[in-house]
């Protein structure tokens, strides 16, 4: 299993507008991609308008099916426009995971 | 909902004996914690022995139930010993989560 951690911060003040965006992106993942076994996004308690977005994957096709997806294509110009600056991304192997 | 991640890098070499050890405390914990809908190891595709935990609970009662709980007191004593210095933890809000 695959998994993907990206750190990102929103602009300032947009935390809730962004939340709002990406519960449905969230919603359209787990709705249409049987390979994702979470889509989480975590709000930091540090940095006010930081997030670490937390994804499994069953292994790289699934993966690959998330990032081309109708979906994905369809949110992205919905969520991505909140964001301040790059995001950082890291890929890791899920040793055990028990959701 | 509660997020945590802890970053931790286990001694040289001992990554596989560590994994089998986590394996038998994460199975304790989804067996014996309502309160938690996730507790998955990432293992890090840069750090050679480096690992992100990554957990979520219901709320901070959940959070107290595991940390308290008789099977982690059991267990560890039984991963702990394969960490190589100190490690580090984050407190989240979940905002999304769907598993």
């Amino acid at each position: 299993m695959i998994g993907i951690m990206i750190e990102l911060t929103v602009k300032a003040g947009s935390g809730q507008e962004f939340e709002r965006a990406f519960a449905i992106q969230a919603a359209a993942v787990r709705a249409n991609e049987p390979g994702n076994s979470l889509y989480a996004l975590f709000r930091s308690r540090v940095a006010p308008d930081g997030y670490t977005l937390v994804e499994i994957y069953e292994d790289e096709d699934a993966l690959a099916a998330h990032r081309n997806s109708p979906h994905m294509a369809a949110n992205r110009p919905l969520t991505l426009p909140f964001l301040a600056g790059r995001s950082e991304t890291r890929a890791f192997d899920v040793v055990s995971h028990v959701a």
